[in-house]
């Protein structure tokens, strides 16, 4: 129950009435757990109100782990929205592994899961007859995996090519606009869209797990993130970026990967990007990809301004997927 | 079977291994019906091979009407690919009427039955547990209203603006090379883009249809045809479109509608659009459509470069969906 597992349950109770209306849907909240309050569950439902508001609930029972919180709670889905271990993934999988096994759908709004063990988790899943569903961890609450999982079947993804982070743009643009380096990380820092420590934005390794992700999900190959080649955009002089914007053709985080006979080449590098490419669409905290099809046609996707809402709504999303499935 | 539903047949032959492994879909063709050659159907199938090669197969049965037709060919699904007639949307109403009535599913990439009839064939593929689908009515095979109906649920449609008709872009950007406007119209026909009479297209009937189409199915708004307001791209000089082009803000025929207290206020016209912005995305036979929701994000969608077999895509989309539905 962080800044995630919050803005999705103020989510969930404001569609309360749609989700009974609209798709027969029910739900109560049998646990929530974070670092400062520990394992919570309640099987008759915890208050999300008083949560909101940052208080304990009186009716909370207080688990010593996740597996006996599992037990108490006995979840229809759980939802795990954990910050990222970028070396291991680690504890969300376990997390998901567990809920899985006690039957649960499990939903994630963190890329750990899907870059270290989606076939795990995936077969895990299937074995239950539960959904591993993992829709916001690319482009927020835009559907990149539904897409093609739901409405292009029979289509087969060559490559794709796409501004992915959020943070490496806002820090791009503020720099044109004649910030320094600190001071533009500052401003993405203010908008709530850089972490406090901002390296993995900046070395593009959040773009790069995005790609291999991607790749593992749509091209149907276990690219391993360190075969994603990788350069942030903290090798950019200022100058370079603001002279770059002048001539028309301003620097970009771009991240991309096409089929190489077998495998997949995969790359997160800052290239100058025109006026006039779909890639120059992502504005400020807007993305974008473009992924050609072997045949039909090609097809791009342009998340514009996400509202803070917009991870909570991609979870909502696989939430509805999981329990409204036949 | 015209040229769209000799591209479906194709298509089916092309991925009938593909739809038997991954679907689970057998098929057999049982039925088919052109200006030409009359009402033909077989129970037990009709060789592909032989109507692709325009022959009449042995095994084919004349029927005098649509009726008996169908109580011959007893198909699970009906595939409708008849000319729009803008004013009736006849007899494609009719076909489709008729299939559900018999129980089978009914697809249409025609624009005319969901512009005049979609409340009632609605209801119609409703009550008898069948589908009525068309997604190939608008930005041929790319999903328009399966993204909303399969991958955005709970959102809302506040409005939209794109590109979605080819021709006219094709004689602008023409035009914009110094064409007139006979030669332009002659180089979208040589692309088999534009009908033998392209005035629907020109005057902007097409995209007002899709407008109307959309505006009634993603906004809940039964818009008529005559209430999207409409100038086509007749009335602009060429050497207009010329100066536009070199100013860096070039003519599109802007689609577009926004909700208005309680209606929906809709137009087709030429507007000037910039190279930054999405809309100039839409270049030769791409098209693009920016929706914003009501909460969340905006959306963005760019159809590049459809192959000739993207309509019939759209319409094998419709039929996975339809016959896998639980």
């Amino acid at each position: 129950l962080g800044n995630v597992g919050r803005a999705f349950v103020r989510l969930l109770l404001a569609k309360r009435d749609q989700l009974r209306a609209q798709y027969g849907i029910e739900w109560r909240l049998t646990g929530v757990a974070s670092r400062r309050m520990g394992w919570l569950a309640n099987p008759e439902g915890l208050s999300p109100e008083s949560l909101l508001r940052g208080e304990i609930p009186n009716e909370a029972q207080r688990c010593p782990d996740l597996k006996h919180w599992l037990s108490v709670a006995q979840p229809t889905a759980l939802f795990e929205a954990s910050s990222l271990a970028r070396t291991s993934g680690e504890p969300a999988i376990s997390h998901l592994r567990a809920a899985l096994q006690h039957g649960a759908h499990a939903i994630t709004a963190n890329k750990g899961p899907v870059l270290y063990a989606y076939d795990d988790l995936q077969k895990l899943a299937e074995h239950a007859g539960r959904r591993f569903l993992f829709e916001s961890t690319v482009m927020d609450g835009a559907p990149v995996f539904n897409l093609f999982r739901e409405t292009l079947p029979l289509s087969s993804v060559r490559g794709f090519r796409g501004v992915l982070n959020s943070t490496t743009n806002i820090v791009l643009e503020e720099i044109e606009r004649g910030a320094d380096l600190r001071a533009a990380v500052e401003k993405a820092q203010a908008l709530g869209i850089a972490e406090t420590d901002p390296s993995d934005d900046l070395e593009g390794f959040d773009a790069a797990i995005k790609v291999a992700i991607l790749v593992r999900v749509l091209m149907g190959c276990p690219l391993r993130l360190e075969e994603v080649e990788r350069e942030g955009i903290l090798g950019l002089e200022e100058e370079e970026i603001r002279r770059a914007r002048a001539g028309g053709a301003p620097y970009k985080l771009v991240a991309e990967a096409h089929r190489v006979s077998e495998w997949v080449k995969a790359s997160v590098r800052p290239c100058r990007v025109s006026e006039s490419s779909p890639l120059a669409q992502a504005r400020g905290t807007s993305s974008v990809v473009h992924f050609e099809l072997e045949e039909f046609f090609g097809l791009t996707l342009v998340e514009t301004n996400p509202g803070p809402e917009a991870t909570a709504y991609g979870m909502l999303v696989d939430f509805i997927r999981a329990v409204s499935a036949c």
